[in-house]
């Protein structure tokens, strides 16, 4: 089975954007036992767009096309597949009533550009779009099965789970899925993560595969066998690598940092509160972006001036003057004050300097103090992180995440990242 | 000048990267007046590349291929080219030399797999590789000039800077570079923009192309013309455009809503404060993301349950025994406890149902009241927006932003998205 895929949009080929569908979609399809064989880009061309369609229906069984879909005038994936399968437009009554559904959703009259939206060739069916304006198209065409999907992302998303991948293994059951899994992994880097296996692990068998994808700030990790029978394999071995890198895997599955600490405070009944000066708010907002994160965090503090340190968290004036607003002992008031003001349990507090202003020799851009822990244990910090404002942020609220959860699992020995990352 | 790009990695095909090297290329290009007409992906298959490389020199002017330049068995770009051209591939002592100063930089012996770099077709020319061991090779074949470049993107990027894009323009002088530019704005959607302009001004010429991105939660218009003739056009254009929907044009430029909201703070010389419940403290993170936010946010309060706005911001018992968390009188409590905490002079607060959980038949999930101003004039407004909990944080934090960007510039009237999104 030979699977194609074909992606349209000006946006995509003038590098104003950056195409992700490609990955979301060659992810999903490999879950599913499908590889893509080839992928051709091109811009909002009609012409274009008819004759690749033509020729890329010729040499595959499947042809997925992504984009072109939407209401503008430079949407022609619908008119193009049309005209290489000869056959009409025509409006169809189902994705009228999709399209008036969602416009009543929305509030929104249901005008020409979006009607435009319900001519399909005659001889399409309908995908469903569970979340966008947009149906999907299905067509027969040259003997290959064409379906057609939205360019925005999150609808591709919905629909690839909804129903796209259903409708393909339909046509082709029974492929056979290799069986993956994942961790979630914070604090070694991509090609250290490799030496330190390569290093402890040397005889670790070819039957798992192991891929790598490095996000900020986790990098995931995926074991990948082809066969059923290598499962006793894949267990005794990822056991070794527990063994390993156990206090650096966040979850084994796709929880992040947040979703993990919210559910450790969940289970152990307790109330998490936030100070942050140079994160400004990100880690609070990271806690608060997990549904149900209601039960373990009531409060959060973003004091970014002296002033407001010591009236919103009792900072005291004269350690503000000796030390700094980026020192130990202000980090340490910040959290204390956090907790006296909260009531909460334990406490995140950071204060750093994000750049790309306010560094000095003692304390350069890239300095951050975290304190972490309770009132009657607490931790403190000094870290360096060089690198762009957001950046500097991103890893800090990650680093004091990672830091909470570390306590929360009971896990006494120093992260292996504070040897890089320790100032001075 | 037909220009075509073929992109050849496994990882790219199997989704385990997103490519970013295309946008890269494509970015750079249009800058010298290039354009890509076409792009192939596929994975690293000797017969697949070297039938791509026929087909595509046969169909363009210039084919840029990237990636499969690398010292591994499966970097095949070289071997295919030379096979796609008929030559054989012979070892380049300046390419030996490059890869000799390259390993004596990095401290390693040159090995067997980095010498195999210097193989190229018989009839290549060398492109200097400022950071890394792979040279890049040009060729002429079926009458189109052939550039290979590595797929690391570093090395790519200073390639690209270094020679590749000079090679091109001596190739092609004097290219015409179209003019365009961009306005970011908030609080119509892609759709409705397109029929407000064919409504409001069918008269739009054909020589400014408008193009739109949608993202959450700004869409971008980019507005182009090929002719600097038309310059005067535009701008005559362009003012109409702003007297149709003004109101929503967050930034002539690249500037989302906080840059613009911090950008006007400073202006004027104010201070904001943010009182966070469902967006917990999304909004501050975003305003703090923005390089020189110290001079106009000192503080921002996260007040996630009914005890904590009244210890944090002074909220009346009261109001929310009577009203409830989400209501006018406690978010307009929060605003002015908010001011009254920070003496800052204008303040946003939110109080808001973000789901799964917690709707009622009164306030279903996604409803939200937002306060925004001063202690003397502080307005406020119940919303509604439907749609999972990251997205409606998104959204509710981006009109809270658009809110006090309005108040900052002094405009009455009422958003045109108010009347979609008042509930009741």
């Amino acid at each position: 089975m030979k699977l194609q895929l074909l992606l349209t949009g000006n946006e995509l080929m003038a590098g104003h954007i950056v195409d992700s569908n490609s990955a979301m979609i060659a992810e999903q399809l490999a879950e599913r036992g499908f590889g893509i064989a080839r992928k051709v880009t091109i811009g909002d061309d009609f012409n274009g767009l008819v004759q690749e369609i033509r020729q890329m229906t010729a040499d595959s069984d499947v042809l997925l096309i992504n984009g072109g879909l939407g209401p503008t005038v430079d949407d022609l994936t619908a008119t193009a597949l049309a005209e290489a399968a000869g056959q009409p437009l025509t409006e169809y009554a189902a994705a009228v009533q999709h399209l008036q559904q969602w416009c009543q959703q929305k509030n929104l009259r249901l005008n020409e550009a979006n009607r435009k939206q319900a001519l399909l060739p005659e001889q399409a069916s309908i995908i469903a779009n569970p979340i966008g304006s947009a149906v999907g198209i299905a067509l027969r065409l040259n003997d290959c099965l064409v379906l057609c999907t939205p360019g925005v992302p999150s609808e591709l998303r919905a629909m690839l789970a909804d129903s796209l991948l259903d409708t393909i293994s339909q046509h082709y059951p029974n492929r056979h899925v290799p069986r993956t899994q994942r961790w979630q992994t914070f604090g070694i880097g991509e090609s250290t993560m490799q030496q330190i296996i390569s290093d402890k692990l040397p005889d670790w068998p070819p039957q798992i595969d192991i891929g790598f994808r490095a996000g900020l700030p986790l990098v995931e990790i995926k074991f990948t066998i082809a066969s059923e029978q290598d499962a006793p394999l894949l267990d005794h071995w990822l056991q070794r690598l527990r063994g390993v890198i156990g206090d650096n895997i966040i979850s084994e599955g796709t929880d992040g940092l947040a979703e993990t600490v919210v559910r450790l405070l969940q289970q152990q009944g307790q109330q998490l509160t936030t100070a942050e000066s140079c994160t400004g708010g990100l880690i609070a907002s990271q806690i608060t972006e997990v549904a149900g994160a209601s039960q373990c965090f009531e409060a959060g503090f973003v004091s970014y001036s002296n002033s407001i340190k010591q009236l919103m968290l009792g900072v005291q004036p004269l350690s503000l003057e000796q030390h700094g607003a980026v020192s130990e002992p202000v980090v340490r008031e910040m959290a204390r004050g956090a907790l006296a003001h909260s009531a909460a349990d334990c406490a995140i507090a950071v204060s750093g300097i994000a750049g790309p202003d306010g560094g000095t020799a003692d304390k350069p851009v890239g300095t951050v103090w975290i304190a972490w822990g309770s009132q009657e244990q607490l931790n403190s910090v000094r870290l360096q992180f060089n690198g762009p404002r957001k950046w500097f942020q991103q890893l800090v609220a990650a680093t004091a995440l990672d830091l909470i959860r570390r306590r929360l699992l009971g896990i006494d020995e120093e992260p292996r990242y504070f040897k890089r990352r320790k100032a001075g």
